[in-house]
């Protein structure tokens, strides 16, 4: 890697401030250097990180954190001023466990305004901070850095809306990338779009005014006119602006180029110095200065670690996000009445291919989870299966219309949740730990785990085809072990003993199949036989069927990819115990994450910290003997 | 009242439109006065269903429904097409057990298209409506209608956006009577009273005109220049429309005349010719028809039966609500870091008075929950304790804000929720039956329930005061019993024994003591003597506490205003389970809402069909003697 003089000097954000033009220019470029080569040596978040350098310069010439506050949206852009705030020794630690997050982070630096890690919630964030600042008469100034993508998250609306109402001295800045993951959709693009082309209406206006120089003035009339004309035509250019913004009541200015540090600066000034809310549009290109990533932003979003020269490549290894892309086509052809719907993650959750054969079925609506569950929820009335794709750390922004619309109504609505369970290096904004205990308390659902790529075929062709009401799907990120490919599948959605054993029962959720068929050796070593039972079903349970399995058994030990408690685990002993069951069963344990925020690490890590390994399992029951 | 002989032929929606415009002015006057007969001897939303009477008939003149579809936001201005479509002799069991559902709801009608309840769902849902049916080849309409305070909420944004992208022929009708269920905050709001006031524009357009015709036409230049300004001119008159649905791809017809049907007619005939997103923007008065009503539109929001003459009455009921308005500003006097939080309710969740005694102190974010808890979360970061008021239901819609941006980052919001547990009249949408499920799945959350009045004044002095975290304080609708009032209030929040018994335990969760003791009184009879416990906290739970407090105690029922399974009671018994303490315990019963959709009822009704109420208690253990 080439050296970075300018970067080394920077130990603290007010070092920014002291460069020269060009000084920051070649910071610029450092900052891009040093993250191109730390991202593709340890994977992270690259295009956008790469696409606000400039953006972070400018900001942190013209404003002083932590006194002024700034708020990322997403936050997945944040790396340049994580590097420019004093974490650029740390910055190797990146994502690991104990090491610095890949999304700001409060507990991480005094720097951090605000920790985000889901899309949209940048204005109300930082509208909150700016009320508390004008209530204790400071005069810190409060940005907020949000996407064009974002934009399209409702809540940023909601906060917008309050913003403007109040006249709140609130500076937004709309990093216009024309991206969210994947391109943008929505109206809202759209304007953008026009936006974008406004060059034309400046262009207009000077032909205009050379035209009004040359009209002869013939009388009072046509002087008054001509003064009607020139207010029309202010009124007119702004007409041009996004009146958007303007009508929810923000003073906008843009749009401009996110890559110019002295003309950023001098809009940022402008913003300073209005009191009351202020919107200014940049335009930035993502990956800017790497050019495989400016070539293909979406595959440079977030990326494990990958040759420079070379660029990414793509994986060989298959993933679940990959089998559910398969089955999702397979079952699409297969019952014309299925339509896949994704909110602005079509490549990610693996609708890309869906998309490709059956166009028409289709939707991707935006960053708009709750918009994506309820418009699905409308296409089932009149007849359709959705397939609602989302992660599942997602999945939770649209909990109510989970519950209100679509279990309420028992509506047939199928909801594919990727990344289900511990996620590793994203850390604790994305683990899909919730999922399990947000189905569980809704009526009308049925939620299905599988242990293997077969499984989840054969589960979500179940899910639509033979089920009612919500039918959760969950399925982790990466692939299958050799261990859980052995697994044969089964029909229908029962629970199943995939081992045998009648001395004490581990009931294993989806893949922690693997985890309790460890064990089961383990223990076998010990002479002790246990049985392994694939849950496969989370809700409903029929207590009859798990009677059956667990007759003889008076030790059982569940194990989830979710919470221990307010889990499978716990939902299960509460029926049990309904039945009169559990007066045969000496031992019950419920494994899982423990009841509080789980941070980044290596997936086999952190389920060893949590003690919800095979490890973990073995203990346990050797414990009671 | 008077006779409704139009009313009375009117069976089915097609005789709507078979009536001449005579005839359908006099249907809405009888409209009105049944729906104030019986709203006045039943109770329910009045002002709301009051305002779109004539927008109905003038939907049901131009539409064909259930071929047609119409999707209500809320729904609780739908009496009129309720009664249009079928169900006016059923209406006198409107919001009842087994009757008629106060919102429209798919179960009980093909008329109503999709069910609604909570806010902002109505464009997504026709929507997805919309797309089935274009997949289908079907040619029928879709028609959203939402008011302009149900237009705040960020849903809405995303569904206008990914309709306008597309271009899809959905019309939607913006029902702009200038309030939530109090008066409407928020930029949105003020751009919509500026268009209002358009009227100004028509005006200068004609005035303009005028002057076109006199000017001088010298040569080409000046003919091309005349040219230009009629299509700036056009371009400016647009303007002038809320450019805010148009950026979005909508073409936007407005402001008309809600309550005049001719005009209404041709509009939306209009609306059905146009192949591509419409938004039509009506006025209407909220109560129109009934002066009481118009004048104080707030207070015939949603009423108890009442005289129609005398006019809705102040209830002198004192309620958990009135209590809880009380405290908060004794509060907020007391402690100068605390702010309150409403979503556009003042009025109903109490803070009225806050914002009297603290005006800027006071924010009402619009119907917009998840903005107010993220707004919240950046104002606590800042230094204050914001109290969040949210009826339990419309906490729901701001899952992931409570548990991403509050719970994972720690920071202490307190949040009360209001209308906790069962609610009656207003049924299956707003049941607050979910949120302890919600809670329990969070970490980082302290949640406390009080029994009476001075518990409440209590546990908020305390979640403002001593604790930390996201700390929710559950409260139902209504007011205390003398029993309830009859429980002496202690410090802090461990649960604690209010009746000493030594057989059997009952764990009793909030107003739910109020069964337990009565249950222990009928116990007693049978020489069975009960321990009733307070339990006061749902979590965090300390286990050496629940140890101490059920000594002895070998059956154990726990009670709950919330559902049985995913509740506290299973909580506490996975710790109790984990902690090796069910091996003392030889019944152990968790009573709660069962796992299905809880339908309208008034709640006593309601808690003895669920089996919840003090004789399910003491059914329970009398089976285990």
């Amino acid at each position: 890697m080439k050296p970075t003089p300018i970067l080394d000097t920077i130990k603290r954000p007010e070092d920014v401030a002291k460069l020269d033009s060009e000084q920051k220019k070649q910071l610029a470029d450092e900052l891009r250097e040093f993250i191109v080569d730390r991202v593709s040596k340890n994977g992270g978040h690259l295009a956008s990180s790469l696409g606000v350098v400039d953006l972070t310069i400018a900001l942190l010439s013209e404003f002083e954190p932590p006194h002024d506050q700034i708020v990322w949206d997403v936050g997945h852009q944040a790396y340049a001023y994580k590097l420019l705030t004093g974490r650029k020794d740390k910055f190797d630690t990146l994502r690991q466990y104990g090491g610095i997050a890949g999304f700001p982070k409060i507990s991480e630096s005094e720097y951090d305004a605000f920790g985000v890690g889901h899309s949209s919630t940048s204005v109300s964030a930082a509208l909150g901070l700016l009320r508390a600042k004008k209530l204790k008469g400071d005069d810190g100034h409060v940005i907020a850095v949000i996407g064009d993508g974002a934009m399209t998250g409702g809540m940023a609306f909601e906060g917008l809306n309050d913003t403007g109402h109040f006249s709140e001295n609130l500076t937004v800045i709309l990093n216009d990338n024309q991206m969210s993951i994947d391109k943008n959709v929505g109206g809202l693009s759209r304007a953008l779009a026009n936006l974008r082309s406004s060059t034309k209406y400046i262009k207009a206006k000077s032909r205009v005014e050379r035209v009004l120089l040359h009209i002869p003035l013939i009388g009072k009339p046509i002087a008054r006119f001509i003064r009607m004309i020139k207010t029309w035509f202010r009124l007119l250019i702004r007409r041009n602006t996004p009146v958007i913004f303007e009508d929810l009541g923000f003073q906008y200015f843009g749009p401009f180029d996110g890559h110019n540090i002295p003309l950023l600066r001098k809009k940022l000034r402008i913003a300073k110095a209005i009191d009351g809310p202020v919107l200014i549009h940049i335009i930035t290109k993502k990956g800017k200065g790497y050019k495989l990533a400016e070539e293909n932003p979406s595959s440079y979003h977030g990326v494990s670690p990958f040759d420079k020269e070379k660029g990414v490549q793509p994986s060989t290894t298959k993933t679940f996000t990959n089998c559910f892309s398969d089955s999702v086509v397979r079952i699409g052809e297969k019952y014309e009445n299925v339509v896949a719907i994704c909110a602005a993650m079509m490549t990610s959750t693996g609708l890309a291919n869906f998309r490709k054969h059956m166009k028409l079925r289709f939707f991707d609506v935006g960053i708009a989870e709750e918009h994506a569950v309820t418009m699905a929820a409308g296409m089932a009335v009149n007849g359709f299966v959705p397939v609602v794709a989302l992660y599942s750390t997602f999945a939770q922004r649209a909990y109510d219309q989970l519950l209100h619309d679509v279990c309420l109504q028992n509506l047939h609505v199928v909801l594919a949740l990727d990344r289900a369970g511990i996620v590793g290096a994203d850390g604790m904004t994305h683990q899909g730990i919730y999922d399990i205990s947000m189905m569980l308390s809704m009526p009308n659902v049925t939620m299905l785990s599988p242990c293997n790529f077969a499984e989840l075929d054969r589960m979500l062709e179940y899910a639509v085809h033979d089920a009612k009401g919500l039918v959760a799907v969950r399925y982790p990120r990466g692939g299958q072990s050799e261990i859980l490919a052995g697994i044969p599948s089964s029909d229908g959605i029962a629970p199943r003993v995939i081992r045998e054993g009648s001395d004490v029962a581990i009931l294993s959720l989806g893949v922690m199949c693997e985890q309790a068929l460890l064990a089961a050796d383990e223990l076998e070593k010990n002479g002790i036989h246990a049985r392994v039972i694939d849950v496969r079903c989370v809700k409903p349970c029929d207590i009859s069927t798990w009677k059956e399995l667990l007759s003889g058994i008076s030790d059982v030990v569940t194990i989830e990819d979710g919470l221990a408690q307010a889990g499978f685990g716990s939902y299960l002993l509460s029926l049990l115990e309904e039945e009169g069951e559990m007066s045969h069963i000496r031992h019950y344990q419920s494994l899982g994450v423990s009841d509080h925020p789980l941070t980044a690490g290596n997936r086999a890590l952190l389920m060893e910290k949590e003690k919800m390994d095979d490890k973990a399992i073995v203990e346990t029951i050797l414990s009671w003997y």
